[in-house]
């Protein structure tokens, strides 16, 4: 849009006439209405966000993207909702195992679904990744790709997050809802690329995120083609991974899925690294951005890097913060550059 | 576009009056330009085409279909260009023999690249699968994404078919191009899902079918991300089958990288039976639909259906043309439904 072609700008310029002599700043506020990411406070990592776009839209500009070529990826969790203290997907699966056991009673003494049964949270909390893989596999596969889908919106339609008793699909960042409209309007086109389930995510990314099914890039099972006993064909969730969508599998999978080179990538972990490395390895200028949980008062702080407390949940360590800084990635900082995390705060 | 937007079609029914006294046809011309299916005859597939995208974009029909939900898939090799007397990314890996032995010339008295190099045609076509997956795994992996494309787009640029003398890229079929833009036009989104390679596929995709990379769903080999010795990561083809795209293999293709079902299906072969069955088997009205090669003097005729030649690429069985019927999927006849195949032909 441009300055002519928005009357309320027009408005604005004449009531700061009147907002000068009157000591009023009514001009801002016209002007807030026009601001795309009116939840980023004003600093250096809105302003590289705002000039990569305009470089790149701007047809007169060396360094112009063909729309069809602006693709922008996205990490999922920490990076556009909550990951904290523990992945959403994680707490579908630990929350389905009594339907499981109830449908496989042998499994109640079996581990790891013994400790899930027993409600100890230190005991679960010390579940390993082997552990965790036997309850995925008990409790995401095996079943119907439709069913899958059915019992994903059902939780989520009743489960709540323990600190803000809020829907999980409610703890997603403002700030990143309000960029991914950002740059559709811009003709990018926004992908997530989580190291989540696939299909979990595309259950409510396009609800939530604007992203149809089809651009969501998530570690993936294998899926098997069959006929039910009506000769009706379904598709059934094999316990067979496909794709590990994190780490080196983040750039594997945007090639497999996406097929060309991301001009933007936003992450928030180790777990990122190899997805900003092969956006930036491109050729011409391109945006690497890394989200820092610094904010334990309205969200959550951890790292290690700059001295955060450690975690195993979206750990962003110092390296990956040395290297950010390096390669001239942009480190946010949820504290500095986050006028609003969430939609529902006043 | 409504008849009342047009002043041509205006125009047309003012000169349809002077045509009936002239005995002129300036209407049939004139209404030509505003027909998105020129190059389709018209009979029972134009008009099963025609009908089926007016009632799922019409929002006052029963079987209005939501645009995010608009997707429609189709095969490539048969349906969308030419994929006799051979495959043209067989030809492709055929033609790239002679530069692996000379990189490895241990390679030259080893079979099937001893045959490849003897230019034996017969024996060349005696080749068994595992030969040539052989010389798939050869030709096709083992290199970076980048070089493989590299290579894609210089064959292609010199390659000619032996019969039209013509690049592959031109023995594309106009009415399936025509067909293409015209469900663009009304909201369908377009993906080829390809038992061909994925990536080779989409080297020239976009620019031939206007389908950008994301939306070529095939066969895929495994892709490593690794780093060169200046640290710059590249990504490297695995001779390791992720996804054999062909017969069951599409609707689970369509599952892993669409995630959507869709609600329109061409395709040519028995290797897009699953696929067909997967679109028809959704809720609401949805449209398969089946090239039939049946015109040797412009195309080709193979079947074996309707008595028509036996032949291994892109086999059309009885079975399937019954199933078809039975289903109330449309068969195209090449010969009786296109009024034109290629854009080259007067």
């Amino acid at each position: 849009m441009t300055l002519k072609d928005n009357p309320k700008v027009f408005g604005c310029r004449l009531s700061r006439v009147i907002a000068a002599a009157a000591g009023l700043v009514l001009c801002a506020q016209a002007l807030g209405q026009t601001d795309p990411l009116p939840s980023w406070n004003d600093g250096s990592a809105k302003q590289a966000i705002v000039n990569f776009v305009k470089m790149t839209t701007d047809m007169s500009s060396p360094r112009f993207v063909p729309q069809e070529e602006r693709i922008a990826t996205f990490d999922q969790d920490g990076t556009l909702w909550v990951e904290h203290p523990i992945y959403t997907q994680v707490l579908y699966c630990l929350d389905r195992v009594p339907v499981v056991v109830k449908e496989k009673p042998e499994l109640a003494n079996v581990e790891p679904f013994k400790t899930v049964l027993s409600g100890d949270r230190e005991a679960i909390a010390k579940l390993t990744v082997e552990d965790l893989l036997k309850i995925v596999a008990a409790t995401i596969t095996g079943m119907s790709v439709e069913d899958y889908t059915t019992e994903i919106k059902k939780w989520l339609g009743t489960a709540k997050d323990s600190r803000w008793k809020r829907p999980y699909t409610e703890l997603t960042y403002l700030p990143m809802i309000e960029l991914l409209k950002y740059l559709r309007t811009n003709g990018y086109r926004t992908f997530i690329v989580t190291g989540g389930g696939q299909d979990f995510v595309r259950v409510y990314a396009e609800e939530v995120y604007g992203i149809p099914p089809e651009q969501v890039v998530g570690t993936s099972f294998g899926i098997s083609y069959g006929y039910d006993k009506n000769g009706r064909p379904f598709l059934t969730r094999e316990p067979k991974l496909l794709l590990n969508d994190d780490n080196a599998g983040k750039p594997e999978g945007i090639h497999l899925m996406i097929g060309r080179r991301p001009y933007i990538a936003f992450g928030n972990s180790t777990g990122d690294r190899q997805m900003l490395e092969y956006t930036k390895a491109g050729e011409n200028e391109r945006l690497a951005m890394l989200v820092l949980h610094d904010d334990a008062k309205r969200e959550y702080a951890y790292g290690p890097a700059q001295g955060l407390q450690d975690t195993k949940v979206g750990t962003f360590t110092q390296a990956l913060y040395d290297e950010a800084k390096q390669k001239d990635w942009i480190v946010i900082s949820m504290q500095k550059d986050w006028k609003r995390i969430f939609a529902f705060e006043q």
